[in-house]
């Protein structure tokens, strides 16, 4: 869905072309702005959007991200990583600078349910969601077919409690090195902590609850017998406590006591796909930075 | 706020003047709507609004709130009961049958948070919220004079570990047979089993979170720190169980990491303040009915 | 999407195997409720939801939306009708009579945006969009391979504005006899009266703004120099009129300055294919009356 | 409303004492934003937040918007500015330093309906509305006592057809060199370009519908014909076309079929001094720029 024309994708490329992302954190003091923007401007590069969160102005934690425009970015970038190294230590900072254009590479696991990976194909296929979708991981044989329609190779990996550690391996060695994003979408095997620990701020999951509101299984079970007035959904990056992971984002809708457990889910597959989809391409986009366990999510 | 002109008051009385409502609650079962809609039309009463709900049209529970128009219906009223217990037997039904324009009478109850009792206050004043404020009760002094500005007496009875059964006794003495329904409006204090069983569904509280999320004490801090994207608040009648009772409304709005714990607060007191404000309307107009922890509201 | 199980198929048919709706409007006056509810009492049907509204007790229009279980309906249906005849006549009702498991048949136009299109065939291909799509009708090309991929029909019929006539001579024909309800999902030429009323109240349009704000050509843009603060969609049935039909759903989006046309068209999606398929299933399962160039919706 | 405890005044002030903003527009070009916040390091300002936005990184115009501390900040704001004079003028800039601290002067205007203004004036008393209220001028006498309990002086002036320059004239001169910002809190009377000129972009007004639907008079009324499903209400800057002026805010709520024309008034206002006030402080804090008949605001 969302196809963009063939105008928008061109004037999209032209205007990422020379596009790079610069992220910090560090302890927040003075100068860190100045520092930065002097910078950018003595190699050249002109901002084009930035946001900044400071934790407290004093003793705090500093949080940037920064959209410049510097032309041949591609050719300048290493120089310009390098370059950066300086200030950046002077400033004890983690920081990144990516080009806009390189596409992040995504694998998706997937269980029966196929609303949240539906609507991460359509976006794909459209050219809203810029990433490359390398494959697809399910225990489950049941999407195989809509998923190669994609061009995607789709990996059936059943999962059992005995089998568990050799079927998260055989997921590990196909990731290998390949990307750099996973998407659980309505993915219902938990990861292990030694899975988790390859990837990590590396692995986005769907809850579909307005956690920490019924957090574990049949959320929606749960919403009915307490007879909430709004059901919604959360995406969180996955750590090793289930469903306590920093949230990047959550909705909700209305509910009335006429909606059964199956209304409230099918409600809640609407708020679910909007909200993965959301939580992913902010990730894509490099807007969501982790502290403390949550997340400055720069719109 | 809300100042109905003479002419909005006038029309309110004169809608309402002959305006009955029926609420009934029984086992489902074919012929309800027929037996009572044939009761009312056969007493020449015409039915001006009506909603149903079955939890299961199979060996489900039946609900039911019908408003009507009958002329003369204070003078009629008492034969209209006495007539209608025999459908009532028939079907095995809870049924209560009140006049519109009768106001029910409101304790309010508040700590040292003012935004609820304000809101409330001033939609009684004019004329949205249809009902008699019989008195206040806080543990705190803070309050008595802008309560008694509006007329309406307030009572200080401090509260603490040791003296909170005596407490109780007092506030029972006041209320005693003088009202209908009890408003926690950010009133900090647990009420014990004891007091609440003279109130059954009698007692709604806000809770500033969007429960189950942020049960018990200081839920601002505690979404602070779990970084949720939208905060909440919760209206629903008080069990003995903490924060577990029957929910009524719910409400909440986006935040983001911006937002501090003061920041959170204040956003919450509009969202607090709505939510409490629209569950007590609900009530008042007998549109809201309790069934297994949970309510059935009718719009 | 939103793939039912075999399991929720099998609820879903079992649930609505003996399932009809009523649909009334007339004349408000006491009574009508009661001959209503005795006439399905009297003849053995369960009342399992039922919905009324009255535009004024004294002297307005009375509207009614009956679910009710009867056994055998579907060999019984007809001698349903033939009674209730008398009942229609008494209170000069228009009244229908309907079978919920019978589909409705549903032919969709479209131009060159494929997002509300695609989202109407995953809602009817997983089972939530109760109705048959017999075929779809485009002035362009651009969206054969995908809707036939879907096993319906596709009819290329391109519209200038000097065939338009007979584009619509072919239209018709291709529709004689064939569907109950035309959805215009982002179809960007206008409907002459002619074509209209041989469907009335049977098209639905979705208008790419949040009417009666924007009305005509190119709304995001016209949302973006206005510099609105909210950007939304509005499903409503077409009359002669540009975009002033009765509107049946509309919903909306907080966006900032930040926002240039691209982007509010790319959010403006969501909530277009949202707002549409909301009302085409409103519309599928009767819940929608018109009256006065307004709709009453049963939810 | 909203009472802050001491200790959260205390804790507002101490954090605003050495608080500066600096707002800037101008052309965009590259090294602004390391002007600046070079400009700011070398005089020992702290950036503690800042956002910016341009309409096109090429060509286009840039916005700026910094909070900034600096110790003893009020003993050396008018350096600071002096310094900056040059900074700005090799920029093009259009810009201003304020002390946060400082607070601005309101003038409210109202006619009948007391739900805008009376949100103003708790918001103001709690501490919410860091501004001083110095007047409240009305066409009508009724809230005299209320807005007087307040401690602010109320003023009347009638306005007829007949003596309207009159009664601007004197407002004109209760307002002359006393009012940083004009709040019409539901002030029916059209102001005069002559009197607008004296106060550019510094005339709020709420406005009850969702514009640019339903400008004019009776937008409920308009909404309630139309058969709208969402009302909202706007506010923005007066400019001599009525009600077309910059958009700052907007709101929304759902309603339905059932509400009469009094209802949407009734859940309007709830929406307007939601609105109302939400721009009100937006702009106290320095928060709206306005370009193009639109506004910018810094979140």
């Amino acid at each position: 869905m969302y196809r963009l024309s063939e105008r928008d994708w061109l004037a999209y490329q032209a205007k990422n072309k020379d596009r790079g992302r610069m992220l910090i954190t560090c302890p927040d003091r003075p100068g860190i702005v100045s520092a930065v923007s002097q910078f950018l401007f003595s190699h050249g590069a002109n901002i084009a959007e930035s946001d900044q969160y400071s934790s407290d102005p004093e003793g705090g934690r500093f949080f940037m991200r920064i959209e410049f425009d510097l032309h041949d970015l591609e050719g300048r970038c290493e120089e310009l990583k390098r370059d950066f190294g300086k200030v950046a230590e002077a400033f004890q900072m983690d920081w990144s600078i990516v080009e806009a254009k390189k596409r992040k590479r995504i694998a998706i696991f997937v269980s029966k349910e196929d609303h949240c990976l539906l609507e991460l194909l359509w976006q794909w296929k459209s050219g809203v969601l810029h990433a490359d979708i390398v494959m697809v991981i399910s225990n489950h044989p049941d999407m195989q077919a809509t998923v190669e329609s994609f061009g995607i190779p789709y990996y059936h990996i059943p999962v059992s409690r005995e089998n568990k550690r050799e079927a998260e391996q055989k997921q590990l060695e196909l990731l290998q090195g390949k990307v750099d994003l996973i998407v659980l979408a309505r993915y219902m095997q938990i990861l292990s902590p030694r899975f988790l620990q390859e990837y990590p701020n590396g692995v986005i999951n769907i809850h579909h609850s307005f956690l920490p509101a019924f957090v574990g299984a049949k959320p929606y079970e749960q919403a009915y017998r307490r007879g909430v007035k709004l059901i919604g959904a959360t995406a969180h990056y996955v750590t090793e406590e289930l469903d306590a992971g920093p949230i990047i984002e959550q909705d909700v809708q209305r509910v009335t006591h006429r909606y059964d457990v199956e209304a409230l889910k099918q409600i809640g597959r609407q708020i679910e796909r909007t909200v993965l989809a959301r939580a992913v391409n902010w990730h894509l986009e490099d807007r969501v930075l982790v502290y403390e366990n949550k997340t400055v999510v720069f719109p």
